[in-house]
């Protein structure tokens, strides 16, 4: 397996995608034990659904390809601290390590608003690692919401 | 608007239809402020996703009609009281009203486990009732559940 860098870098990628579509930059990249790879992007604007969060939308393509409900041995990689909607579905599916580059202060629920992913009250605790890319992660967000402001500003004056 | 009771028991035929798939018996129905109806049921096995929960699977219909990942205004009912994944995804679509029948003392966040509907660091908190038509859902649940025992402890011995 290569290293949490490698695959942090093409969430990275996937996040970048996101922010073209005018979704936040959020990008998520599966992988299953036996090193099969599922990228997606945050896209819940242009796919019309609350749920469609980068971390969701990779383990829904990994369960559909293995006809599995559960991705037991399956490694996460993730932009962004998932929130709680994300953390749940990662408890429900089992995922063995969750990989996140930047802290979401607000939101987060894995160690900054909740730490839903070492409550030993549910029945899975996946190993995690935080700050992987973290600088990256965050300039990306940070100059994607820079320019979502900059366009509002000059839309008002226009 | 009709009562908490008729809508709930439309739910309550959603989960009726899970068990029969062989999926827990949970239902939900969404109710958008112009009176649009939506029912699902849950469905993680049958789907092969994670996060098909009932909830997630009626907030996704609704959104997928109104092409709009916020669903401002809607009632959601449900058989049983939210994980975490769907009440994350609750506070996402900014759903007015949430009405559940039976508590999940094991999982529930909403008032059992966690109180993610109340917490006034996130931005939403839509207004909640509890417990309507509690008896038929636990019921429901714990038929599925015994039945489930005996199937397995009749194939054991066969």
């Amino acid at each position: 397996m290569l290293s949490d860098e490698h695959y942090m870098a093409l969430a990275l990628e996937q996040a970048e995608l996101a922010g073209q579509c005018g979704e936040v930059p959020v990008g998520a990249v599966l992988r299953l034990s036996d090193g099969q790879l599922f990228q997606a992007h945050n896209a819940p604007i242009s796919q019309h659904d609350v749920s469609a969060h980068a971390e969701i939308q990779v383990m829904r393509a990994a369960c559909q390809s293995t006809a599995n409900y559960r991705l037991l041995g399956a490694q996460l990689f993730v932009t962004l601290e998932p929130c709680l909607m994300c953390a749940g579905a990662i408890i429900h599916a089992r995922i063995q390590r969750v990989v996140f580059a930047a802290s979401e202060p607000k939101t987060g629920a894995v160690h900054s608003l909740y730490q839903v992913l070492s409550d030993i009250r549910l029945n899975h605790q996946p190993d995690v690692v935080g700050g992987v890319l973290q600088e990256a992660a965050s300039t990306q967000l940070k100059d994607f919401f820079k320019a979502r402001r900059k366009a509002k500003k000059n839309t008002h004056f226009v």
